[in-house]
């Protein structure tokens, strides 16, 4: 048993020099977290930050495995959902990790998805001005995603993520037994993320994944073959530029429409997930792109079919409810923190696995095109 | 009028690579910012952060030199004191910065003492994760020391300064008129900071202060240079370790006793400010290394007699009001940040100019000490 989990496991390196880290993926790492702490960390205390759909499947496995190894281990259990992400919730995280008496040897560990690991990654970089950090990204979407690369952050009234902190974990685990319990909306938004990596600049990637797309959702060698992959990617852009002053916005793909479709729509999750807005958003990418005559339509198009075929919605028109009108999404765009001195910065594309970094694009034009999109 | 201002402007460079930047003392600077912050950023807007004291006095002054050099500013005027630098005060700060949308290549400025520094500088590192930042210090304490070093923070329930990030700022604009309005209690908290750099590691400058110590008090030429040689050594320090994971620790002189002496009194300013926490701090350090038989008890009484002389308190007994028991200001103590697995930190010194970082001093000894301090 033990030699076939050492054989599934993966092990994707983020070379950040003195900051490097591992990411493992694979099957039973829940109940390896003691050993893997201890065989980087000296921590004595660990505080756990988790949420109310995941603690009661995996907090216990987790908390068994750190005491076990003898961590004293402290946990704090947050409302599940994208509200979770607030100023009030940060200041009751951090109360949390003072109150455990958490020392910047020990460690902060995020269990739950890209919600919790942003606001408990952000908590442990602002506590003592920075402790340890251990990511358990239990969603698809933070395992591929939001548990790479460092960034952490909240939402405020004036947008997504507009406050945060850069702080890399120390290690992530990311046990891909736990997305059994993964609803099917929840695996399909973080597959978004996936098709990503391959939109960016591996058309291969894309290739393979319109071919193994229902094998990476049933589970086995193809989906821990895809988190790695994207791993990879994502890893690699992060070491190019740790701090998103150049390549590193490319992991935008999607994401200056999607965000503004999110604010739009409340940071509602019954009407949109991140990852659906980062569908839609990618469609709208390659569609904007074709009508700057930059890429093909026939692009988007094919895009467009493989996300759908994955369950997700790709147009305006796949969200629930009203959307307000295009000059409030274009207040929500500007309000992104992609934008530098008026002019917009989009990541448009030159055709799939050729996206580049556009900022110079004229807020009208963009108007235009979304103008025509609620009108269709 | 011009040429006198530039010779009396004195420039203290702090070296850390691409991220250095200017520390700029004189007379006069406040009626430059506009173009010292030109010189150095591409910045289309300014939010300056400020409190009840400074606005009325320094505010139009520095708004007026920025928008005649083209800058828009919007300004927050927060309430003065120790109490301002809370989670609440975070919250509005961000809310101001992101409703005024600040981008990263803009400034956040902080026009007043070390509260208004710390937490305007702390809003300004994790708005966008960080956009540019200006201190423009109008205390004492703030010109010779918290401006410099870039550690930004607030107070939270649990002890002083546990939250916060490293934020170096752009510019440091220390306008020493503008500490002709501080009130002599301030002033001489501030000083209390001066003295620390002699206490570390410059006899020398600690020997010149005890001669020009009213030079220093009533201004001119002995004070600016006090100014210049403490931002210098504080520099220099940090230059050296910006993170604190080493000789930057030295700077905590006094400093583990005075926050808990702060915490001690609620962090109520009529009772004690943070000046006057280092002030006893210091004498403490010297009698309890004395009493371990690290320096000769001789050294604490001029130290002590050196700060008593500039106004300051040097005792538990100084303090008006009661002070909680020992064990109380133990736990104090056990909450500052500087305590490694069980064993505290202290900076301890072998005499004046000598201070050395111990971190194994057994709390026993430390209450030992505090229980024979409170019954004298
Ligand atoms: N930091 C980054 O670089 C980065 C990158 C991408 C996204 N993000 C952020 O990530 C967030 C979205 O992440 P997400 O989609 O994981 O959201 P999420 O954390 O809300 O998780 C989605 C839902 O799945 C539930 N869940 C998680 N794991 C589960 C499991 N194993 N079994 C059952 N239910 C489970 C959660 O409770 C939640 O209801 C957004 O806030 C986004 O801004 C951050
Ligand atoms: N970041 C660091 O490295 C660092 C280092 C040391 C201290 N600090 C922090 O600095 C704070 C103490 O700084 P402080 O003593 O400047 O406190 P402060 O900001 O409260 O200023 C002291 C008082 O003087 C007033 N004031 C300031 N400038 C004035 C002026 N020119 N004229 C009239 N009144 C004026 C203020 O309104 C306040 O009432 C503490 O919170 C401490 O933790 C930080
Ligand atoms: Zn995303
Ligand atoms: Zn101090």
């Amino acid at each position: 048993m033990k030699s076939r989990e050492t054989a599934d496991k993966r092990i994707v390196r983020v070379d950040l020099g003195n900051r490097s880290y591992d990411i493992l993926i694979g099957s039973g790492l829940l109940q390896s977290a003691g050993g893997e702490t201890l065989a980087r960390l000296d921590c004595r205390k660990a505080a756990i930050i988790t949420d109310t759909h995941v603690a009661p499947r995996y907090l216990d496995t987790l908390t068994e495995s750190l005491q076990t190894d003898g961590i004293e281990t402290f946990s704090l259990t947050l409302a599940a959902g994208e509200k979770t992400k607030s100023f009030e919730n940060l200041h009751t995280a951090v109360d949390f990790i003072l109150d455990a008496r958490i020392e910047r040897s020990d460690a902060v560990i995020a269990l739950g998805g890209g919600v919790i690991g942003d606001l408990a990654g952000f908590a442990a970089a602002i506590v003592r001005r920075g402790v340890n950090f251990i990511q358990v990204p239990t969603s698809l979407l933070a395992q591929v995603d939001s548990s790479v690369g460092g960034k952490t952050g909240i939402n405020t009234r004036q947008g997504k993520n507009l406050v945060g902190a850069f702080h890399q974990p120390h290690l992530v685990l990311a046990d891909t037994d736990t997305l059994d319990t993964l609803t099917p909306r929840e695996f399909a938004a973080g597959y978004a993320e996936v098709v990503k990596y391959g939109l960016i600049d591996q058309p291969d990637f894309f290739h393979w994944l319109e071919k193994n797309r229902k094998a990476v959702f049933s589970g086995g060698a193809e989906r821990a073959e895809a988190i790695a992959r994207s791993c990879a990617a994502k890893a690699a852009v992060v070491a190019a530029d740790e701090h998103e002053n150049g390549v590193r916005a490319l992991l935008n793909l999607g994401h200056t429409f999607g965000h503004a479709l999110e604010r739009a729509t409340s940071y509602d999750g019954a009407r949109l997930v991140h990852g659906e807005g980062v569908a839609i958003g990618m469609v709208l990418a390659h569609e904007f792109s074709a009508r700057m005559n930059l890429a093909s339509p026939d692009d988007a198009k094919r895009v467009a079919a493989h996300l759908k075929d994955a369950g997700l919605p790709t147009t305006l028109g796949d969200i629930d409810g009203d959307l307000p009108p295009p000059d409030i999404l274009m207040d929500a765009i500007g309000q992104d923190k992609k934008v530098k001195g008026g002019k917009l910065t989009f990541i448009l594309t030159r055709g799939i696995g050729e996206a580049f970094i556009a900022d110079d694009v004229p807020p009208s034009e963009v108007l235009a095109f979304l103008t025509e999109k609620q009108s269709q």
